[in-house]
């Protein structure tokens, strides 16, 4: 499917104030930010959504605010946990660091995780100023979609193991898409779920300090 | 001493252009993000320098090139490995990540500490738009400070172990001070040392794929 078949064309007709409008200009923001990253631009958007910039300002202030915005779509739609916890559960226990750590990088050659990717990163960005931001972060990522995956594992502390995992997740996103440190920048999957893995495992099934022996 | 002590008197008879006017300002935005961390403003530290705050601009442009300046300043001051390293290696060699936590929370009361950490924080907030800050982070935490230590324990491959604490301390720093995780942000030393303890010490001395074994 060619990107122009997303793109709404401009109708003079239809009022500013259209409900339609707020519609393109959130479905143009999810492709561009597939496309682009956190580098796509109000200008960008606009234009694939066939309207005027200052339309998208109107409807959403800053490309924070739309990149946000368009979060919270795709948390609705395609980001499902459901799905995902069958497969990771499926298999050795003791591998579940690792598989954590394939899961989320295999399907990073396709759009839909890239944009996942490139969308944390942003949002990390963003959270650093912006409550909103780190309230996602914390109520989305960590206390919705990890803590989901530790109560299914049924151990104790929960709330620490998805904490720490989130930590983690932190700081591998920072490290090879913000800063670049090498060698993890450049890493491939078997290298970076040897390193990660046992990590993951550990906040995942380890014993942590509290914990009922 | 008292914060006024460090305050330079505004001279209206120095040239605009003068060094000192640069020092005064880097001396006050140190002092200032010691204080408020990143929260620290020009105008703020125009004042404590006594300097109108278009020449705060003029010298450093914006907040976030001031911070970097007044970092690359502490990194050649106080901020030293080699005063570090003899302590953090005294003691059994399997409790060194348990000490490398302690060692960067303990001091943590201490003004010096908390601009460390404000400091980091910044500049990871800096970072993710900021290649000049990326830089930073890469060569002089990483490719630095854990680097010399990695160094001296003479384990194999440690640019990859650097980079993996640098991991490690990035999502740390993000959890606890930008995201707010509870119970990250809030759990006392012992707790944070036998969490991220463990961590540390794996990417310090322990096996990763790849090694001479």
């Amino acid at each position: 499917m060619a990107a122009s078949d997303l793109r709404p064309k401009a109708r003079p007709g239809r009022p500013v104030g259209s409900p339609h409008n707020r519609e393109a200009i959130l479905s143009a923001a999810r492709q561009e930010f597939i496309a682009h990253g956190y580098d796509a631009t109000i200008r960008g958007i606009a234009a694939a959504a066939g309207v005027d910039p200052a339309l998208v300002h109107h409807y959403f202030g800053t490309k924070d605010r739309l990149l946000l915005a368009s979060l919270q779509e795709i948390g609705a739609g395609e980001l499902s946990v459901e799905d995902a916890l069958p497969q990771l559960l499926e298999g050795d226990p003791a591998q579940l660091g690792e598989r954590l750590v394939r899961a989320i990088f295999a399907a990073y050659e396709t759009p839909f995780y890239r944009a996942a990717w490139a969308s944390l990163v942003g949002l990390l960005r963003v959270a650093t100023a912006n409550e909103e931001a780190a309230a996602m972060l914390r109520e989305g990522l960590i206390g919705g979609g990890l803590f989901r995956l530790l109560e299914s594992l049924d151990v104790p502390q929960p709330e620490a193991r998805a904490a720490l995992l989130g930590s983690e997740l932190f700081g591998l996103a920072l490290a090879r898409f913000v800063i670049r440190v090498e060698p993890i920048a450049s890493a491939d999957l078997d290298t970076l779920a040897s390193w990660y893995g046992p990590t993951l495992q550990r906040y995942l099934t380890g014993p942590l300090v509290g914990d009922v022996r």
